[in-house]
């Protein structure tokens, strides 16, 4: 299968090449990027020795046509005007927000701009595989949303939907690879700091789309996001009233079912908590949980690394099911501690 | 006056040596430590360069007893059992948990051991100042339960106070100056994990108990704790329902009403965040809020110095009470960041 | 005193904000900047809350010209642009590099443009105190410049000057308030890399400059510096060959009698080692030494803060000289680690 | 090939673990430790989750002498201890230094207690192949060791080589899993400082010991080693007096034709640096040299993973080489940065 990946100077772009580089089944044949065509690719991610000696190319129609499977990993806006473009046979992940979206309204409110219209929603462990599959065009969840909806999904039924409280604190790689002052080193080492606050961040509709429609049920969120001072990894706080009697136990036995055929999801041993430096570098998915008889709420602590699972890994999860592969084929890697 | 500090190693310690070598009333008399005695208070505290030569003493109760007011920066348990042995006219501010709580049942719940009963909880913003001045001894809260409860304390009466939300995570001084392995840079660097997982942290009862006296309304809190990489601060994003009709204009009103007269606690300007990075070496309390309509809950982000305003500021602010000093005598200084 | 600051919205600047508000003789009257005039000084700084609700000025000469002295922290080139519009009779303490040098050749060879001439080079612990206290202008040494000269003037007639190495590496603050991407927090942390790499980094002239000028010896110094994952903060590690016969004693009765009377330089107690987290906030220098008679060198290990010693705190000192105050008044603050 | 490891629960154990856990020809059949024996492995190693359920094993004899192959990572004397029990047919890469040093006086001086001899040592670019090929046992150099014998090897003939200089910085898990006061996050994070100062550091003299053997000449280092706030990597900067005319151009030859061949060692393009975080989780030494003609003086910046080619990455070269494997058998990942 020959791959392209257009974005790829970015991080979640960096992370895409070093997975394909590794996969057995794919094969990079375009790698694009805008504003840094015509720059080293290993000046950009050193880490990724065997590009030596390969430049980004400028984007082009011609070439990302002649690819079975593109991954787009733009800003939104970005993605859906180069994609109009494409030959409809072309395969595509779209790692960016353009198409996650079925209702316009959202799309206006937490977005603005045209609205593209939507593709199926890529989550594997909540969207049926069947339509991944027959799918030539999978739109890639956020990564707050992917922490977020796969913490939740399991107890929908069990809680109150309509009133779920979620902090979720990222590394800075999720603020993409942008020259800001408030992003620089001096401005965010020691600090933690809240942003996109007040339930505005854009992460929230896709969350309440994708819950609710494995649900049929309202779904709010409530959602808090943070800096925090490491590169990488987010760990999402996720309580909601129960509103069924329940026990901690039982509660346990219903995540343990739900995520027990997922090769990424893993409920941890009682204990041990999620830990965001332990999947770095994987798509995995560290959960605990716990029952707070005290405020009668469920809480859920996820981790998962951003650039993995919240998006280059779960973008390959979806073209692997895309292409019939295995579903970790090429994402089988340990984590890097 | 003659201070003495005992539990002057630790990192509670230290700062309160820190802030006492620079304060206008205070004299330091009497540095005591119990595994670190005799040790050079540099080699511990190298930052304390105007110690230099100086060693940290035994505990003795005789030369407490010559101390106006001791401050005591102890394990939960040891307080009390150095603190019945003291004079009766020496003044204490005790940093640990031993006298904080009034219900017995609490005490045994989240500690465990005997029960030393309860002194003013002196947390000065929401605490009468005048039953602080005429304390001879007072518990000074814990580093959580300052962030929180200053957070919520505002609109107590205008939220749903049985169900108080909150996420809050701490720099590694806060678990002390320990050789644990899971406290090593190694695992605790690029890493966000909860722990004391599920409303067990031992400071949720100390948080209830402020509130609902100052309310007369049953409190309830969910708090999940989270360990941050980087040595000092604590975010806390707290989350409650409002039962009254509101604005978010309103309810910066309420907040800046609220503080209006506090020296240390200020309400940012819209569109400005609290960092932790912000407030590091002060008794600064830095607050945000938002209402989130979406789902009908007021949203606070509160960053404090978990040594400052979390530990000595605070204990120095009660003993300048208890003194009838200005309450920030000593405590002016700007931030370090 | 009257005293201005302009480049107010860098890190010296904040820096030289804080400790000049806290000055018992200076009264600060001027605060500004350039592109971020007329915005709010607490949203660049925002751990300087006793600076709420004022602004940036724009840089004038008419309010500048009302000051009694003037602290000007721009980059080369800009400050000698300024200076040459001010009134003769206006004291000036340049943080930058336009006066350092007194050799128009280096000059050109490392910064390049107009060359602006030379003015008292103030390191008052190696410049003579006459000097700086006669002289309306003042060039305050560069940060790295600080940390080496300090470390081998004490035993330069000893040593081997024209082959002296240096290998320092700063904290992130050293290269600015500045939105690039190699200094994004993404980019820095968990990372040690090296720039201006290959004797090519411009401190190098200076230290050459003023080590040379107290001994009447050539002087050469290997530097390499190196980018830490930290925000503030020098170590450098200096080296020699000895070219007199001498024991590790007999070296450090050298340091401790060079430095004998200096408030800000200390020559740890064997055994313990210099740390940037305990210089943090101060103007103290934390020096160690050994000497390594398997290659018969002298090794140096210095501590500072790149924004207190080497570059605010150091300034005020030079201000406080030039205005016939302490050399530390102002300047006693315990470190903040 | 069966592998046993013994160490296991450290943190080279456990690159050790996720290395052969993904290499193509060795299948882990004994895994080991002391203290941790009968833990769960992903409670120490909490990435590595394809070891979910399996517990360290006690340290014994008899599974061991099943194994084909052990790498041992022991704290030094302890590997000694155990190997003496082995059987002799049992091939061994020992991490540890017991077996590093050809002479005892050296292992005297900078270790102490029983010397066991000396091993084939494991540098596979600077060893003869066929040396290692031909061992049963070899002895895996140290971090340092492998950074700074690299940078020197390529023109040791052109320097002078008895006044070598090197300041080498390692993030924290160069100092092992120890539960150690000065080793928590609260010390070491936002801090510079130097350790083993003063020439005293053990990996001194099997650096000079493999460079004297590759170069019969004497061969002197002055080497202060510094712990950097970072959990992973080393960057070493070494210089070193040309005795030879040379260009930049010439030297770049000789390291280019050098490694020429190498799987792991590049020489970066002009004008890139090495970074630590570009070599994380890989074998990959990155280098990059200047000459520095104002001292006439080669400096050359090399970054590695001390847990990589630095540990982990290193033995299993080495194992590969004595298995007759490619030698870069299960490591040719990228980086994870």
């Amino acid at each position: 299968m020959k791959i392209g990946v257009v974005g790829a100077s970015g991080y979640a772009g960096g992370e895409l090449l070093r997975l394909l580089s590794e996969h057995p089944n794919f094969e990079i044949s375009f790698i694009g990027a805008h504003t840094n065509a015509g720059e080293s690719i290993t000046a950009l991610h050193p880490q990724l020795i065997q590009f030596e000696g390969q430049q980004f190319s400028a984007v082009n129609v011609d070439d990302l046509n002649k690819c079975d499977l593109v991954f787009t990993a733009l800003p939104h806006g970005e993605s859906a005007k180069l994609i109009s473009q494409l030959n409809e046979k072309v395969k595509i992940v779209d790692l960016g927000a353009d198409y996650r979206l079925t209702d316009k309204t959202q799309w206006d409110k937490y977005y603005g701009g045209s609205y593209a219209g939507s593709w199926t929603y890529g989550l594997p462990e909540l969207t049926d595989h069947q339509l991944i599959t027959k799918s030539k065009h999978v739109a890639s969840p956020g990564c707050y949303a992917t922490a977020i909806a796969l913490s939740v999904a399991p107890v929908i039924n069990q809680i109150d939907s309509e009133d779920i409280v979620v902090v979720a604190a990222s590394g800075t790689t999720g603020a993409g690879r942008t020259a800001k002052v408030n992003l620089i080193g001096s401005e965010v080492m020691n600090n933690l700091t809240s942003y996109k606050f007040g339930g505005v961040h854009q992460h929230t509709p896709e969350i309440e789309q994708i819950l609710s429609s494995i649900s049929n049920k309202s779904v709010k969120i409530s959602f808090t996001p943070i800096l925090a001072p490491m590169p990488r990894g987010i760990l999402a706080t996720v309580t909601a009233k129960l509103i069924t009697a329940t026990s901690a136990q039982k509660l346990r036995t219903v995540y343990s079912d739900f995520y027990d055929k997922s090769k990424f999801v893993s409920l941890l041993t009682e204990g041990q908590m999620p830990m965001t430096n332990s999947v770095l570098g994987t798509s995995n998915v560290s959960m605990q949980i716990a029952l707070d008889s005290h405020v009668n709420r469920i809480i859920i602590s996820t981790a998962i690394d951003n650039l993995g699972k919240g998006a280059a890994g779960q973008a390959i999860q979806n073209a692997n099911l895309m292409c019939n592969l295995a579903e970790d084929a090429g994402l089988k890697l340990a984590g890097v501690r």
